[in-house]
């Protein structure tokens, strides 16, 4: 059995209990989190309950173009006012260089890529979140009324740093 | 107090009770979920606990380049085996059109973007997947030996429902 189908028959258990009216599509706490998918970084860490949040993940934790878009879906349609930016130590994206990763991944698939694939890896990981908020607040419609917080997330101690940042955004 | 500073005061609370030996970068299921940022999407109606799996999410539950990226890391990186893409009913991308939701963003900001931004509206949810798990499988580093399915989350009933979908990749 697949892991998709224990996860499909874990469903099937789920939806006898399931009730939507404990969900509105809008964060409950007006709060979004772009952070990294690595298996580490736990909502409990936080203290988020299921609804209280938009959690947007890719890998590192990155200001992509696809992270500001849906921050903006986030922000403008289901009424968020305040984003934490969360990156971690021990970050898949700080073990190699962009180029080193690149050569890993063509050694493995056996072929170059038919599509440019850009891994955003890092060294420094608080340069990294400052970097991050600066991209967010590149964008304009990224406006000063949404709150841009950076913090760096140990994952040895479970412990939340804050990354000073000067919002300069108009 | 704002939102993020009650965050900040539980992670107080919670940085007593880490455990860092309970999870391990590379998700105990091999398993990575692509999906949408929405808060109705809970990780217990996939019977999924932390450590389990890469979430990996944003508006929609896209397969945008970032979403690519992130698979790619999960996958070669970390050992994932299989993915799930999962769209869901009253998404927030299926409300309006993609001009409507300029429209909307740029009334509310009251300028336009300085940067282009495409929101990846939809109106088919069942189709929508049907074109991530096609343009997932466009990428030639993401190999056949990573097994993709894809999905509907009925926000209503909790189910999960597959949409069927053949895959072609060399």
């Amino acid at each position: 059995m697949s892991v998709i189908d224990e996860v499909l028959a874990a469903n099937a258990r789920y939806k006898e209990t399931h009730d939507a009216s404990l969900y509105s599509p809008s964060p409950r706490r007006h709060l979004a989190v772009l952070m990294c998918m690595d298996t580490r970084l736990l909502s409990a860490a936080l203290g988020l309950d299921f609804g209280d949040a938009h959690f947007i993940r890719n890998a590192g934790g990155i200001a992509t173009d696809d992270a500001i878009r849906s921050l903006l879906v986030s922000h403008y349609m289901l009424g968020t006012k305040e984003v934490m930016v969360i990156n971690h130590t021990d970050c898949g994206l700080m073990k190699a260089t962009e180029e080193e990763m690149h050569q890993i991944i063509e050694t493995k698939a056996g072929r170059p890529p038919n599509m440019p694939v850009r891994f955003h890896a890092f060294k420094d990981v608080a340069k990294n979140v400052h970097e991050q908020l600066e991209r967010l607040a590149s964008h304009n419609w990224v406006r000063k009324e949404l709150t841009l917080r950076g913090f760096v997330y140990d994952v040895t101690t479970g412990h939340l740093t804050e990354v000073p940042w000067e919002c300069k955004r108009s």
